[in-house]
């Protein structure tokens, strides 16, 4: 088989309400998903704090180190809204109002009190960038060469990577498979990775968790191939029922 | 006031499962909220695969970064947990077997079907390492040099931070208060920067929601200092209020 073009992508999560703890992170897990359906792997994840150097040497590094570049948070219209001014900086290019972004959010804003300057601050742009469509609210996304710049706010962050559903070059999905046993992974564990060998192409990730007051393990098996996949998870199957293990077949 | 050192750590979370979209990320925040009760800045966060070169680069660029470098995940017995490997690499010292993890291990599994050679593995350290106590399960986690390696699972990793807690040198914390506006915050932006600039020292941070139909913003304001805090905060409230602006004082 050729070798084919992997396709990578890295995310910036852009906000001190992460770093500090009072949020949550809701955009990692959903990018990553997207990103695999796009047929594009996520292979770095930072969260930096809303600081100008800091983001501008975060975005240097990982647009030159992966293909695409993603960021959430920091383009709304208040004072600690900086990821524009960053990105524009780390490229070197000026910020700009973007005509189209501008009227879009006077339509948006015309009958909910006018677009005042702070609500413009929310056209700004890095020079030569399009705009990611957000039906959700008036504010649009950014694309900038290889770098889409999202909202931090989960849902609106979804709309626009909704709005660039299969325009990004990408290749084959990473397939997987979840198979699941009511085991300690340390009595497996050999068993595990020698399946792993006899398989090249396929990772096995061990994924422990205690429930309901006993311990069990995920096993999933990754694979771009769909039969390579297959071949593994049966072969996986195989191993632990010869083992004498009660598998479940979906995960646990 | 005499400036005073902050001090800060940065965050390594060493998993595929992350990456993949699979698995939701839960240890960031409270490790954040953990270290900022130690008086300790979360400066950073980075998530990178099971991939040893990757854990290596980035190991020695947050362990120089910060004044604290946490991991979590891949310490247990599998073949995808490849985390002291790595970063004894990336210290330049050998993997050796822990007297005294070998010990802990060893009663723990003596009624579980005995230390086998997986579970020795989990016994492994980077030479010179200390070992962070884990009430929970046998396996400890790993002092080394200003690095913490904690367990993946958030339930262990809390236990092994409970283990650290007031072992760890740090300053004072970072304090804040919530209050909470029914508003649109690009209606109040200048208020929230003019704010800010009224108050040196303090950060506020805008963190708008849509909930029920409708939008809001919640206000954090950010110091060490309590008195300072304080002032800021009700600075903001008093500005809000003079704006016709109904003020939830715990935040929305």
């Amino acid at each position: 088989m050729a070798s084919e073009r992997i396709w990578t992508a890295a995310l910036l999560v852009i906000g001190d309400e992460i770093l500090s703890g009072r949020t949550q992170d809701r955009n990692i897990s959903p990018i990553a998903l997207w990103l695999n359906l796009q047929g594009i792997r996520l292979g770095e994840v930072r969260v930096v704090p809303d600081d100008h150097a800091r983001i501008g040497d975060a975005v240097d590094a990982l647009r030159r180190g992966y293909d695409y570049l993603f960021t959430t948070g920091g383009i709304g219209p208040t004072h600690d809204d900086i990821t524009v001014d960053a990105i524009a900086a780390a490229l070197g290019v000026p910020v700009i109002v973007h005509p189209r972004a501008r009227a879009t959010l006077e339509a948006y804003y015309a009958e909910r009190g006018g677009l005042t300057e702070a609500r413009l601050r929310m056209a700004r742009v890095p020079q030569g960038a399009d705009l990611i469509e957000n039906p959700r609210s008036g504010a649009p996304g950014i694309r900038v060469g290889n770098i889409f710049i999202l909202a931090g706010i989960p849902t609106v962050a979804a709309s626009m990577l909704e709005a660039l559903s299969g325009t990004i070059e990408g290749g084959r999905p990473l397939l997987s498979r979840t198979i699941g046993c009511w085991v300690a992974e340390s009595e497996v564990a050999l068993l595990l990775a020698d399946t792993e060998r006899a398989h090249p192409g396929c990772q096995i990730g061990s994924y422990p968790f205690f429930r309901d007051g006993r311990g069990g393990a995920n096993f999933v098996v990754r694979s771009p191939d769909e039969a390579a996949l297959e071949a593994c998870r049966a072969d996986l199957v195989a191993r632990l029922q010869a083992d004498g293990r009660d598998v479940a077949p979906e995960g646990l």
